[in-house]
């Protein structure tokens, strides 16, 4: 069993935001996994999406039930194959389990930032991903892997980067949200603010926090998460307690009640208020073909890498169809880029199961890519590649 | 233009409800429009759906702005004529516009319902109107009409009353809610019963109102109300000022939260929390064919009437889909059934729409049954029925 150690690294050089802030300094928490190799081509940057970490593989040490939130596609022989890369998990700027976010202090007031900590965009996340890479001595990624909010990563180090990524894997993602994507982030949002017990985003003082609003915005998290399909397979119409009602607006009928109110309840004792309002605004800002009038084509004319994008057909909240849109673009450019569109019952939620045809792309493609790499560190032993 | 002139009928006798509890007494508020020809045989009962009330036509005397909530269906020429038809619109049991309600006196304590006020069913509504058009001297309805939840009590109509309904014309309904739907109505339900000034539905005496739950409730409804297509049309990612963004987690960005916002805003003005959770809960819990094992066929054996179904193609939250599963069972018992699937960009709400090809539907159908009353009247006239 792999066992993961999660580390802290510091850093004192000024973060320039996107929306013109500045993070004096910050730190971020990260986890290696595998070797990295000597050539240091082997490393595989693994980006989370919105409620996960850098704990992506393995368990902590005496922590049985500790698994990464990937770990059923990272770690030996799985098919991101840490006996062959060095795959790097790193928590973004703003969350809230280890990397500078809302509940810590702001260096310039000595207070804690709550609603004052700056909002952090996709690019942002990016630089400070590449900030980190630079400390641990890695020019190019063998690849970038996300899914969802972490392909939308993926995809932005082959704009901002694009010498430094030879793949980006990018899992059931979008070019940027639609309008409905946008209202799901924004209720949530409100339901957080309008809680009596969020005071403005700061009620880490006042030792309160904002569970209600917390349990509402998951609750509508988990519903787009799943597919039509399987919620009716899962729950139905399915009672809780045999099969009489209780004719009542407030206790739980339904099974599928309480499944979401126990999802609610279990991310409103962990998640932070203030980080939830930073992720979700980094979804909805994703939108590289702004600058380029709105023409995604024109945006990927930077692209370098290699892409594999993988979409799940019952995904509606990042529908095929988005994915599609990518491919087109990346074609466009004449990118290679490999195209797989999953046939999968589990909505947007697929993209952390295990279906079987899912892990047999990635495993192939990830087999590619460490070919790939055996022949380039061969070339560079015959000295094939010297001018 | 037609004037509107709401009416209330007292009812004394009390209403034994599906949960076992009773009302002891109870009024409706209801409208008529057009006349109820000598043979009482041209009356239309039009349901209502979550938001609306027995105002379905036409305006208030002086005030413009007060058409009803179908009046594009319903009025003089319209698909639904006035001119030929005795239209009744009833406000259901425990809404808030005029019937019986959380807000009212019980007169078993003495003090206003609150949350004491009885969970109502689509078998409870139809029960309630039933005993209306008793006192209206109707016998048996041309038609029962209603869209969604609407569409939900006239099918319960032609199962409750199989003699006194003639046609049942449903819109963008379902035979009962899938967990998507169940799902999305109980974190609307959370919303609200969480907000701290909903104190357990007892708000009234403390003189507030929780709209905070009130305004997310209303918000993800209306996500659910319109196709992903029309929001991306209507909204897309534009911005609400200009082309910068503000960068800002709580301020208005987009189009969508401006307009989900106005929307929610708008809703918790005026309507009941307690009412939110009574027809949430209508919907969850109706079922005809629970208690036939989930066979719908053998729920609709009972039926006599002849069937219009309407559906959406873009209506993710009643789809064609379960539309068709009603078809099936009325055909699986012979029943005479037109079926119409109008493709519409518009989702959910295209049923308060006016689609020329919605809208030539329903005009037909009522033209169809406009004819069928002339030839039974003049058949009666010639004594042609006599045994």
């Amino acid at each position: 069993m792999l066992i993961a150690s999660p580390q802290l690294m510091q850093f004192d050089a000024p973060l320039p935001l996107q929306s013109g802030a500045v993070l004096r300094q910050y730190r971020l928490a990260y986890e290696t996994y595998g070797q990295l190799n000597a050539q240091k081509s082997n490393a595989v940057l693994v980006c989370h999406a919105l409620n996960a970490s850098h704990h992506v593989a393995g368990v902590y040490e005496g922590q049985v039930q500790s698994e990464g939130w990937w770990d059923t596609m990272v770690g030996p022989g799985k098919p991101l194959d840490t006996d062959e890369f060095f795959v790097i998990g790193v928590n973004n700027l703003g969350s809230c389990f280890g990397s500078t976010g809302p509940m810590h202090d702001n260096p310039d007031s000595g207070r804690i930032y709550g609603a004052d900590f700056p909002v952090v965009t996709v690019e942002d996340w990016v630089n400070a991903q590449a900030r980190l890479l630079d400390q641990l001595g890695i020019g190019q990624l063998a690849a970038v892997l996300g899914g969802s909010l972490g392909g939308m990563q993926a995809l932005s180090w082959t704009l901002q980067y694009p010498e430094r990524v030879r793949h980006a894997v990018v899992v059931a993602s979008a070019p940027n949200l639609n309008a409905e994507n946008i209202a799901f982030n924004e209720v949530a949002r409100r339901a957080i603010v309008t809680d009596p017990d969020f005071h403005g985003g700061n009620f880490y003082a006042k030792g309160v926090v904002p569970k209600r609003g917390l349990r509402i915005a998951r609750m509508i998290g988990h519903i787009t998460y799943l597919s039509d399909d399987v919620m009716n397979e899962k729950f139905g119409r399915q009672l809780r307690e045999g099969l009489d009602l209780k004719y009542s607006t407030q206790e739980v009928e339904f099974q599928i009640e309480s499944y979401l109110r126990y999802q609610g309840d279990k991310f409103a004792e962990y998640f932070d208020a203030n980080t939830y309002l930073l992720i979700t605004r980094a979804l909805d800002y994703f939108d590289p073909a702004k600058t380029c009038g709105g023409d995604l084509s024109v945006a990927f004319q930077k692209a370098r890498a290699k892409f594999l994008l993988l979409s799940f057909t019952t995904d509606w909240r990042f529908s095929p169809q988005r994915s599609r849109e990518i491919v087109k673009a990346l074609l466009d450019n004449r990118r290679e880029v490999s195209y797989a569109e999953i046939d999968a019952p589990h909505g947007h939620d697929a993209f952390l199961l295990t279906d079987t045809r899912y892990m047999a792309v990635m495993q192939g493609y990830f087999q590619g890519i460490q070919k790939e790499l055996k022949q380039k560190n061969l070339k560079q032993l015959t000295g094939d590649e010297r001018p």
